[in-house]
């Protein structure tokens, strides 16, 4: 990965933010700089260096992983470590100087921590997402994880359809499928897997219970996997036993919403249009109402990432963000659907990942 | 579970802390203070009433779960309508009244949002780790569900036995290990498996990784399951071929630091003297410089919870709190070994859950 490109790139954006350190904290980003997969550290930068701090716990693990930066292990909170270097750090220049934190993820205890700690050398800024904006658009190494990480995700798809049957456990499922994921060299799951059938698909995110699966009626399966740390999220519903013409209408008008998002995704669209193009659909089949969640969201190092794909969201599509499309309906008491893929995002449209068929399986 | 008992003693303890609300974020609180196992929802609590706010997606499962608190589905991020509902609330006092927020876990942005929504009628204030403060506890119910937890963990250990074996892939052993536990009925996994061979066992948080096992050395397994929402975990450490006798004696070593610290575990002891117990006997092997984290955590909703059996940490142990023991040692490059139980505190002593023979198994 071009971790020495990223971080460049963030140094060079330090000064226009008006940031002299940025003290990254959120563990997908400090990965997405230097590598570090661990769980606990963080990475003070400025627009000359970067140090890494960790616990004694990954010793170890951070020489093998750490690029481009110096590396502490500190024998407290990593964060208090960083802090206390730069509590420390000779300052050449009058007056206060400014320190970025991540205000979405840090904690207020520890901005709280950090403050007290650096006193009147430092006033302490929520910079700007210039981590997230940079992990919006994909390079072409990241693009590759997320395509093999679908393609795997894809390709686990005809164990739903032996597993799936009247009788058998949610959970039963669920463990099938993931034991398939390890099979296949994967790090794990990439979110709880959802197994919901029968009434239970209404529930949105209806994680494999102990249900068992009924006689007859939907099955929302959503599941994904990571692979070298980058996340895959697809969606299929199957039903168990023949589907009645409502059944299948339902369907229908889902299968048909999430076509109409895809089709309207190219560079320069807003993430609100594509959430509208699968909406207007739904409102034709008089399903909007029961469309409850957004459309999609970007995905890459975390399963939920910028852009989110809903109304009101007016940024731009660019070529190399990679989203979910993934429209639903749910009828509570009573059944729901949906259907979500990952699609790349060009200049002229989008790249569907591991395209399928769509038609409607019963099992 | 005992929502309403968990409840109650929160709002009585709400004058006492000098707080008219308390905005509850953190989604284990959530969980524990009104049964919502969601990914989105927050939990507005004054001394006489709570309300519970959620998003669109969670409408159905929040109908089923949420006990003892009135269900705002809301259009907007739950804090936000949380927030919006109190700004709008009638102000009889007169000044400023002080709304409790979990600065442990909220974000900065977050509080600053909802600093802004409120302006000049709530105060905001970082409050007491009041819902963790009752959570270390564990009453019988949370008891139970964690002796089975650990029991299934427990009882996985034998497909350890039989799929380690040199050349198989770590992950294809942490694969067996989930499906089997998916099997068992479990949630799935309370933390990324470690399965760490050879030189990796070395890496305290090694997961498992594509590497193969070789054909002679230790392998670290530490897992856990989740049941009903709570944690197990369990670490035993395996020998791949005949063990040396200096593989034997740091086996040795470690099994004595984990025995003795198990038996300093008794209500009125502080966390750091548990700590400690093991820790010198590390010393008196010249392994105490490897012992690179802390001896223990407690357990519950979350795999990491108060208290932190660390130096320094003087939190008293209780009767029902329930922890870990797992003291190793970590020689970088060459080999490690890490072994830990469960352990409840009780008034004379402690009660190791699922205890087994802890002698060194060569496969």
């Amino acid at each position: 990965m071009d971790y020495s490109g990223r971080l460049r790139r963030l140094q060079a954006a330090l000064p226009e933010s008006k940031l002299d350190r940025l003290l990254v904290t959120h563990l997908p980003n400090v990965r997405y700089l230097c590598g570090f997969t661990g769980s606990a550290g963080v990475l003070l930068v400025s627009d000359r260096e970067a140090t890494f701090f960790t616990d004694g716990r990954y010793i170890a693990q951070a020489r093998v992983e750490v690029c481009g930066a110096r590396i502490v292990i500190a024998r407290k909170a990593p964060f208090l470590a960083a802090a206390e270097s730069l509590a420390g750090s000779k300052n050449r220049r009058v007056g206060k100087r400014i320190l970025g934190v991540e205000g979405d993820s840090m904690p207020v205890a520890v901005r709280d921590r950090i403050a007290a700690l650096l006193g009147f050398r430092f006033k302490l800024r929520s910079a700007p997402p210039l981590v997230e904006r940079a992990r919006m658009v994909k390079d072409a190494e990241e693009i590759g994880c997320i395509r093999r990480a679908v393609e795997i995700g894809a390709g686990l798809f005809p164990i739903l359809r032996k597993k799936i049957r009247p009788g058998a456990k949610e959970v039963e499922v669920a463990g099938a499928l993931e034991y398939a994921a390890r099979c296949a060299g994967t790090e794990g799951m990439s979110f709880p897997t959802i197994i919901a059938s029968g009434k239970r698909s209404a529930v949105v995110h209806g994680r494999a219970s102990e249900a068992a699966i009924p006689r007859r009626g939907f099955v929302v399966c959503d599941f994904g996997v990571i692979l070298a740390g980058y996340c895959s999220d697809r969606t299929r519903t199957v039903h168990v036993g023949p589907p009645s013409r409502a059944a299948c209408q339902m369907y229908e008008a889902v299968v048909e919403a999430q076509q109409a998002a895809v089709a309207s995704v190219r560079a320069g669209v807003t993430a609100e249009e594509v959430d509208g193009a699968a909406r207007r659909v739904l409102r034709k089949w008089k399903l909007a109402r029961y469309f409850t969640h957004s459309t999609g969201h970007g995905l890459g190092l975390e399963i939920h990432e910028a852009p989110r794909l809903a109304a009101a969201q007016t940024q731009e599509l660019e070529p190399g963000m990679v989203i979910t499309i993934e429209p639903g309906a749910y009828i509570p008491g009573k059944w729901g659907v949906r259907i979500e893929d990952v699609v790349v995002v060009t200049p002229s449209g989008c790249e569907v990942l591991a395209p399928r068929d769509k038609e409607l399986i019963a099992i």
